[in-house]
């Protein structure tokens, strides 16, 4: 354990808490130079980081963690630079702070404004993958926002220097307070976190289902988070062959484990019989097990091919492994996604324009993909930069959100002596 | 009691949330239709809905509520006609949905676009006054919105004839199951509503802290409120004489029990003592009787004065008292603000500009107010037609809610077969 106590927590946010106070009178040009800085540090040090990050991979191996949780475990020099580009592209990328997104003078002369503003301080809780902590102390800082990190107990050792290293390099140009760090492995300090009430002024979970409910169970201060990406791909009657099978191959192999790749592939009973065997052999041949519905049985069964149970068009596999059903009309999709989507991303293939409206009328998420692949519902392909978070509720934000979503805005009004009327 | 049971209320909020997908289909011209027939329905059965709103006054009466309740609860004819009025606005007020907020075309080809969309189902649950029935609906209905309306007991027979009247009222243009009405009186069932995962997207609660904060203990569903409103007004060392007074008198007297009110009035100490005490005199002429620290006692004491206790800094008074104190500098100003301000409205009155922004940049409120009175933190005031309520957290909204705030945004791509590289 840790040692690190509620008081410590405690102790720690209000450090930020005060520090995002006197963050509202730096510059963009201090917020870049500090991003920068990150950047140059993680060169820098780029040797001390892979050595901590081993001992955190050698755990991971001694406690039997599976091949893919140690992958996003992970640090790499191609990660690190990775991780540097996406630095250089946050700080150079447009400022969210200070525009007036609203002005008008009234008839009486009082000038009415909104400004973009920070929304304070953010709580980020991870699991795994310790560049999360880098990204996200990118984009706080961007965002004139202090930031509280608490990554996994898998990535301690690997969080800590990367923490102690974002501190250091900030120093020169922000609050060094402004970037804390949580330790992880003590679950109940996560529920002492979503408590802070004037502390914290949003919390962002980045973690499976386990982590989300508990954090929806306990939480005081506002959550944006993603549940799951229960992502569907509609292959409407019109549907082009090629694309069609290019778009499912891509939304559900390119990346099966994250959570933009489909879950289940639903087809409309009018696509020609053939071409269905053939699209799904074509995913086989990508390694994707089947698990089909009775229509698609009917077409077969081909050897490899399960029947799906009602389990299955609820789960997310995060893995190679699809569900298949056939539909008789875009109004069974609909409704199929209606029940069981997480309103993360839906896609449909079609030209018909009515058929596409519809679908975006009736469908429920927060990115709509037609004819192109769920697996561009990711900030860094939606133009936001790097992302804090998918968020599936819609208050606030719906979908990816960069720098921009972690602000908000005021009203400033100015006077020369104006009373109500 | 009514008999009203929480499978009615699920029952309910089942069908507001069937409509919010229909409501998809509609077009704004359906809507505003729907809003100006809601203004006809008020306009014919005007004569019954003051006999209903007579019972409930009665019945006020009769349970010996104070003068302010009975007041907020009175319906009149000129009342009435404001209400017609202000669905009027809304109804022209121009369109918040289906709006492009953002377009781009990638390199590739692949069209993204940001289109801002109703938030689905909303909850409002509201005291005493029945005219925030009527501009909740329209405001839901301007918004794409099915809401559920939850008013108080005391205005029981009033919310019940103008929920028939409003649904009745819109089911020619859109789906009458659009607007649901929660009878009142059950505290339980507002437990209950704020648990309703899945079913609404969004809580509004206008009303009392007491509600607030039961709303705040038991919600599981997103919710926006404020709790209070405890509002400063900061005299600068450099402050005009006659443009404070007027601000002064305009904040405190002007409507005394609202929630942009001035509860505490700041005055740096090197404003000269003739004109504090001519100001102070010019209140109390207005009728406010003043509590004052120990500085502003040395001014006097006047008759009338009380000095001031710990409380009367956090105290909310929403009624013609005032809590006055001398301060240093702004510092002093800015400081007693951060402790005991509510995230509202906050004012200043100075000419110099580094001060009005060292002021704007350290105060967390909704709305700043340079040389202008707290009273225009109002949506009608800043531009936003009616408003649905005023947002002192950060999140979604900051400050007065109109249509716009019951809307998000979210991305729709178009591709050609377009798959992520």
């Amino acid at each position: 354990m840790t040692g690190f106590t509620r008081d410590d927590l405690i102790h720690k946010a209000r450090l930020a808490k005060a520090s995002s106070v006197t963050l509202r009178r730096y510059r963009e040009e201090d917020r870049q130079r500090a991003i920068l800085s990150i950047r140059d540090a993680l060169a820098a040090n780029q040797q001390d980081i892979l050595v901590a990050n081993a001992r955190d991979v050698a755990a991971a191996r001694e406690n039997e963690l599976s091949a893919a949780m140690i992958d996003r475990l992970t640090l790499t020099e191609a990660r690190l630079r990775g991780l540097g580009e996406a630095l250089k592209e946050i700080a150079a990328s447009p400022s969210v702070l200070g525009q007036i997104e609203h002005e008008h003078t009234r008839a009486d002369g009082l000038l009415v404004q909104k400004k973009r503003i920070a929304l304070g301080v953010i709580g980020v809780i991870f699991e795994s993958r310790p560049n999360v902590l880098i990204d996200c102390a990118a984009l706080a800082i961007k965002s004139g926002n202090a930031i509280l990190l608490k990554g996994g107990s898998d990535a301690e050792h690997s969080n800590a220097i990367l923490g102690h290293l974002v501190q250091d390099a900030i120093a020169s140009f922000l609050p060094r307070d402004a970037v804390q760090i949580i330790p992880g492995g003590d679950r109940q300090m996560t529920v002492e976190m979503v408590k802070l009430v004037g502390l914290l002024d949003l919390v962002i979970p980045r973690g499976g289902e386990g982590l989300i409910r508990m954090i929806h169970e306990h939480a005081k201060v506002p959550v944006i988070a993603h549940a799951k990406g229960l992502c569907h791909l509609y292959l409407h009657a019109d549907a082009d062959f090629d694309k069609a099978r290019a778009i499912a191959l891509n939304a559900k192999v390119q990346r099966p484990s994250v959570c933009n790749a489909m879950e289940t592939l639903l087809i409309h009973q009018q696509l020609d019989d053939g071409y269905v065997l053939d699209l799904l052999q074509a995913l086989e041949e990508a390694g994707v097990r089947l698990r089909v519905d009775e229509r698609v049985w009917g077409l077969g069964p081909k050897p490899g091919w399960e029947q799906a149970v009602d389990e299955d068009w609820d789960t997310e596999y995060l893995d190679k492994i699809l569900s298949v059903r056939v539909v008789a009309s875009e109004d069974e999709a609909i409704d199929h996604i209606l029940k069981h989507g997480s309103h993360h991303t839906e896609a449909i293939i079609s030209n018909d324009p009515s058929v596409i409206q519809k679908f975006e009328d009736a469908i429920d998420a927060s990115c709509i993909a037609v004819n192109a692949s769920t697996r561009f519902n990711d900030g860094g392909e939606l133009g936001l930069g790097a992302e804090i978070g998918i968020s599936t509720t819609k208050l606030h934000a719906y979908g990816p959100m960069g720098a921009k979503e972690l602000t908000t805005t005021r009203f400033v009004v100015q006077g020369t002596g104006h009373c109500r009327v």
